[in-house]
């Protein structure tokens, strides 16, 4: 009995938090766009202004997690200081920026009954987010949900719990005062796992649940959530280099792909190489990777060139290893390399390095992922990159949204059809 | 551990269909429109010269249904007799004359590092289609899918069993015998609930679940399911009668949208009228509605009209009765109508019948469902109308699909970008 009292109270304050979203995202969603655009850049001074106690907030959370023996890589992503807090502000002026996607006619035509048939875009309603690690996620997701027209029920990590805290109370104060309800933008406490849980199982005072993290927060939401999910994030990423690939050009996109950040999911995880060009190819890549300290778990072949190269295993071509390190494997076909990403692939982003159209068109017909590169590096699948101004995350399902996901993608439609009494 | 045992079975079996469809499905990701329409055509072909032997499966179950106590209104729409089967043979050959999804350019643009953005239309993968009743489904949903580049895996009513056989086995001889792999169209058994669980269970293999029949099956996936789902079909629709509604076209909306068919998820199942003109329509309705044998449950000013009115409860504002059976209130302005639109609305389709520009445009605005008709029956809601050409089901959630989805619905999209060396 001692453990229902808790839960059911953290139920109650989660199903409190998402009904008072709700009422606050009805008048959201006749707000115009000025109304948007002047709240969203009022929260965005208010957070430049307020710095000062953001940061005092961070680096008590920063404490802590040192304290609870959390390495400087993490503590890193964790800590805020004047500059990063200026940037997340500037971050909701971007938003703010960004055309309006609500109101959109996505289609729309006069059918043979003469009803006047129009595809409208409309807010999404109450969107939650569940999230890992970083503060700067609460400032961009709340930005974007009000963009979108919808009210964000955020669920950070107990780690950032005391950053997130003052970032929604600045930015709840600062809405408001701009004329817009501050149950716009909630936070859930984090000390409890149920607080994500009742979160996820909210259906019908939640719309959407998007889960940005590490793989594990990433199943636990999909398994559990009755609420729909967006799937984000995972990257098993493939560079493939083709028989008739400018080696050259596939050395550059496969050191890029894997070096230029390891800890993001476009980044490369493994390496598949045409039979035809190994002998040329495998000594170049495996000293161009190794100049970067990337460690290699490669194939028979790779170990043929390197003694360092260690095998790889099933488990090596299923890892997002999010680190200098990739698995590597040479492939008999471009049809074998097909085999090999499907097989492997999280659905996110695949490359291929080819001088052919016709190999390039059959690879990507043939991989079924977010996104596919053609003589390009993984890094570019980005909502930045896309040129979509913003993103929440990158989806890797197939429902809704795949790949980055911008303004549009935290929207859905109603058809809105007039008559003139018409009756069937 | 002898209950154990089938159900691993079950799930064996299961698993072992998806990856059959999942394999025969990558070849259909790049079958041009030519291959798949002559599939389709002979399929419908197959279903006409087979009419006997799939009538006579029909009659079996017929007879088992009946023998069970099912009553003759569920009978039939369980019965098949060669004119039905035309009909569906008829609606396999219209999803062949229609224009192919795949392949559709979504959006493309050039990136200013020059990367060439294409966003494209391409196969769902794997559709689980979970359904009740009407034997007519399979073809209608075989055909869908396929025309949309995916396999799809079937999971009917028991009832339906030797019917639903019969023609996914008449439609996989004949699409095989076009050149298209058999393992495209795949039936499950139906005489045990696990294969359906196993089937929404069964993530990675199948990308999409789509329940359609009643509430309970709809929402024991919408829990049940980790393979993401589209909810469709449960209709609460209101009519909202405004005061400044021409009441004749009010008469006539209200009549055809509650008793021109009423066991479809479109037809009204709630009445609502404005204060001011109660006095002069709710005579006229409640005696038109009477006329009809409609049953109505009314707040205190539709009873003081007639004394057949029953009282309404929140639990029959609730209700999608399906049947001569309707509730009714009168509230004091658009706004009571939106709140209380909200608050019972199953989200498919809510119709205002007024004069004015500005109430219209509130109600439109103000309700949360996937469509809104100005001055026109609810019963308009539904592909056909809508000139999709063919329907899968009416999406009553808003991830992915809101409304009738057709066949760009039962697609996802990829980001194809091609550049010349591009790294970051």
């Amino acid at each position: 009995m001692s453990t229902e009292a808790p839960a059911a109270a953290i139920r109650d304050q989660v199903h409190a938090t998402a009904r008072l979203a709700r009422e606050a995202s009805i008048s959201l969603a006749t707000a115009t766009r000025l109304a948007k655009d002047a709240a969203l850049l009022a929260a965005a001074d208010a957070l430049v202004a307020d710095t000062d106690r953001i940061v005092a907030a961070n680096e008590l959370d920063v404490e802590a997690a040192r304290d609870g023996g959390t390495g400087e890589h993490v503590l890193d992503r964790l800590r805020l200081d004047p500059a990063r807090v200026a940037a997340f502000a500037q971050g909701v002026r971007d938003v703010a920026a960004l055309p309006d996607p609500i109101g959109e006619v996505v289609r729309g035509s006069v059918l043979p009954n003469g009803l006047r048939l129009t595809q409208v875009r409309v807010p999404m309603g109450v969107i939650g987010m569940i999230y890992e690690g970083r503060p700067n996620v609460t400032a961009d997701a709340a930005a974007i949900c009000l963009k979108a027209g919808s009210a964000v029920v955020l669920r950070g990590s107990a780690s950032a719990a005391r950053s997130n805290e003052v970032i929604v109370e600045v930015m709840r104060a600062a809405i408001e005062k701009a004329g817009l309800p501050a149950d716009l933008i909630s936070l859930l406490p984090s000390a409890d796992r149920a607080s994500a849980t009742e979160l996820m199982r909210a259906r019908g005072l939640v719309d959407l649940v998007i889960p940005r993290g590490g793989a594990g927060l990433i199943r636990t939401v999909v398994e559990e959530s009755t609420v729909p999910v967006i799937e984000t994030g995972t990257g098993n990423c493939h560079v493939y280099v083709d028989a008739e690939a400018d080696l050259e050009m596939a050395l550059a996109i496969v050191v890029n792909a894997k070096t230029h950040r390891t800890s993001v999911c476009n980044a490369a995880e493994s390496l598949l190489v045409h039979r035809d060009v190994a002998e040329a190819f495998l000594p170049r890549v495996v000293a161009a990777l190794r100049e970067h300290d990337v460690v290699i778990h490669g194939d028979a072949a790779f170990q043929a060139v390197d003694p360092a190269v260690t095998e790889a295993t099933d488990e090596d071509y299923a890892t997002e290893y999010l680190d200098l390190e990739i698995s590597a494997k040479v492939v008999d076909s471009v049809d074998d390399a097909i085999t090999h990403v499907r097989r492997f692939s999280s659905g996110h982003t695949e490359a291929i390095v080819t001088a052919s159209a016709r190999t390039a068109r059959r690879f990507t017909l043939g991989v079924d992922s977010a996104a596919v590169m053609v003589n390009a590096s993984t890094r570019f699948t980005d909502g930045g990159e896309f040129g979509f101004g913003a993103e929440i995350g990158i989806s890797t399902q197939k429902l809704h949204a795949r790949g980055p996901m911008g303004l549009t993608e935290m929207t859905t439609t109603t058809y809105v059809v007039e008559g003139d009494g018409h009756v069937r």
